[in-house]
């Protein structure tokens, strides 16, 4: 694993998703990992730390999921907009050649037999709560979060520093048709305390 | 209404939301208007417009919306950055002076018996599709989206448009502790359709 990836405790993992990213979603099953772009990624509660994200029907991921009850959703940067863009509109199911060919590259983090997006600046590896009713009915899936980890150039101490960091750390957040908008500047208000 | 408002089909409306932005959620019931703000907003579908939103039990304005079965969703801007930190961190149950002190300003709109919060970028009005489980189980709450405005200085033809506007119009993204990014500069990746 990378040196600069560190675990986030999973009180805190929420805050990798609190500024509304798009995500990549991942998972395995039977020997067949893949990869998806999802706009619809939220977080769900702080402790147990959970979140929900909308899995349509047509996507090779979602089968996954359902088979293995595990996935990672993992936040993209700036320098990899074209990968996102990719992932999210190619199908496995119609290219078996997808992940090669969107250039994503896997690793594994011990303890998970998950597939892990190279280059994120954050990772939430996910237990599937099942809700037979919410999957069929809203395509809305819950997972809880079993470990989170982040890239310290851009991610510490519970905490973003894209102020900090170069360009190409920005979270994606995509809009629709090929436009994203990259996360822009810090906006602090004064406060006592934590909130 | 302000004449920069207008109109925004409901099959686009999940625009407003799409980049992930933190939201005022705003309500009535028996004469008592509330707002609070919510980082955990989020599009559900397209066709019909849905999206969901996550409401602590400890909330005044989650009350209001189990009464009357109707909300309001509305994008703040960076103008609004400590009226947004000050709806999220008091609460109508501690402080009934709450919408007066944080200078939130409502108006309505012909049609909809709800509170709209003068100054955002974006309004969807939702009618609540009762979910007894996620709502007791997770605070989770799903609404169909029966009518979206923007306004146009930022926000026209289904597209964002941040980067003419004046950086007063950006978006808010929280993340914790009174620290929230606007949203940032354009990214947009070369596509041969709407995706």
């Amino acid at each position: 694993m990378d040196s600069h990836i560190a675990p986030v405790e999973l009180e805190k993992a929420y805050r990798l998703l609190n500024h509304g990213p798009t995500v990549l979603v991942s998972a395995s099953h039977g020997g067949v990992d893949n990869v998806m772009a999802a706009a619809w990624a939220c977080a769900l509660d702080f402790s147990p730390s959970r979140l929900t994200v909308v899995l349509d029907k047509m996507t090779r991921t979602r089968a996954l999921i359902e088979q293995s009850a595990r996935f990672v959703i993992q936040i993209p940067t700036a320098r990899q907009v074209q990968l996102t863009h990719a992932l999210g509109t190619t199908s496995l199911l119609e290219d078996p050649d997808k992940l090669q060919k969107s250039g994503a590259e896997l690793f594994r983090i011990e303890g998970h037999d998950l597939p892990f997006v190279a280059g994120c600046s954050g990772w939430l590896a996910c237990k599937l709560i099942p809700e037979p009713h919410n999957q069929s009915a809203y395509d809305l899936f819950i997972g809880e979060v079993v470990g989170a980890w982040a890239d310290t150039r851009v991610f510490r101490e519970g905490h973003w520093h894209f102020e900090d960091a170069g360009p190409e750390w920005r979270s994606l957040h995509y809009v629709a048709g090929g436009h994203f908008y990259a996360i822009g500047d810090p906006l602090i208000v004064a406060t006592g305390s934590e909130s």
